[in-house]
């Protein structure tokens, strides 16, 4: 039977732990919104849509302020519940990748500015089709690295660390045949650039996934893998199982 | 007459302030690291020091492992002294800064490897002023933003904020120029690419040392002037004096 001192304790631990799940969720909520502002930005670079290039600049001051909300309630957290052990890893955790998802979202607004430009200055098809394979593939990382946080699964966010190198690839093989092309025909120097800073920005995304799943390994295993080789991360995950 | 009681709690205090001082002096020595290693990567380059390249890349390892030994020393005084208030803010400032200054040394990594793709194709004048312009310029903001920590200065802090519109004018500047010179000399477009990289690393610190003096202003006012235009910095920063 529970006495009141009980039920009292109970009840706080109760609501620690909804304030915990609805950080967890503030966070994913605004891995989704710039997930699909990669995948937007992406979408109105290929096809000239000035209009959804708009909506993606727009949409990225929202995305500013839920990082605000979420490192103040995060601050709030531990200020009130002086969280421990796993749950303070939790929140410390989501104070790194909320600047991650804060960095992602204006790499999404850079290409969406650069669509604009490259709208203005008509179809430049040369990169278009990298574009999209890198920004589907980084989205995909995001998406992943989202989905390790949300399950705790350091298996998935062991994968995106991964993935991180394949982009590199992509990246520099991309960036080496807008070169050559940019030689080829100086005329297309301006609009080549444009591309090849939008290949960065992409790249860029993919380095901030990368840097979630290090973060999601972290909060579960205790282990922190970055600036470490792989076999390292491949190690603390594999004592999970 | 203090009992044993107080003299405990005295003690703690002093402990507390003692750890707190020690990650204060941790990040500034961090902070220290990565000034140098800009201004270093700026030289390598201007001056063709393939050498001094190297160890700017070789350091980079240092920077990497004070940043993971100050997320783990704050994180163990989130945990072990439960602080509130300004000392509380000033921890999760230190989360936030450290990572900031670790980009900082990567951007410092990146122009040191393109000084040595650069040193290895010989002399390449066109965009170097540029480069050192520009290169001292996001030093002494990474500085005065360092200081600003150190002296709880949000003057100073609010002064390198404003810094870094002026070198995004210079950024913009240096790259119009570049792309000019590409298009009437092709042959040196592999040459002026690898020069805008730099000069958008150096942008990227401007940007960082920019983060470290935002998050000055909310340790020392309580006030989160991210994503807020320039005359909300300066109000916060008006009330203190």
């Amino acid at each position: 039977m529970s006495t009141s001192k009980d039920t009292h304790t109970k009840h706080i631990s109760q609501q620690f732990n909804s304030e915990l799940s609805e950080l967890k969720n503030r966070l994913l909520v605004m891995g989704g919104i710039v997930e699909q502002q990669v995948q937007n930005a992406v979408e109105a670079l290929v096809n000239g849509d000035s209009e959804l290039a708009d909506r993606v600049r727009a949409k990225d001051k929202e995305v500013d302020q839920i990082e605000l909300t979420i490192d103040e309630e995060a601050t709030r957290i531990i200020a009130k519940r002086q969280p421990a052990a796993s749950d303070l890893r939790l929140v410390v955790s989501v104070i790194k990748m909320v600047a991650d998802l804060e960095r992602i979202g204006d790499e999404a607004k850079k290409i969406a500015k650069f669509a604009l430009a490259l709208a203005e200055e008509g179809q430049a098809p040369r990169g278009y089709v990298e574009v999209r394979h890198i920004g589907t593939h980084v989205a995909s990382m995001v998406r992943d690295a989202l989905d390790a946080f949300a399950r705790f699964d350091t298996k998935v966010a062991l994968a995106v660390m991964k993935e991180d190198d394949a982009v590199d690839n992509e990246y520099r093989s991309a960036t080496r045949a807008l070169v050559t092309f940019m030689m080829e025909d100086p005329r297309s120097i301006s609009r080549c650039l444009n591309i090849m800073w939008v290949l960065r920005a992409l790249e860029r995304v993919g380095d901030h996934a990368n840097n979630v799943a290090e973060h999601v390994i972290f909060m579960v295993e205790g282990t922190d893998v970055r600036h470490a080789p792989m076999s390292y991360a491949e190690q603390a995950v594999e004592r999970q199982s």
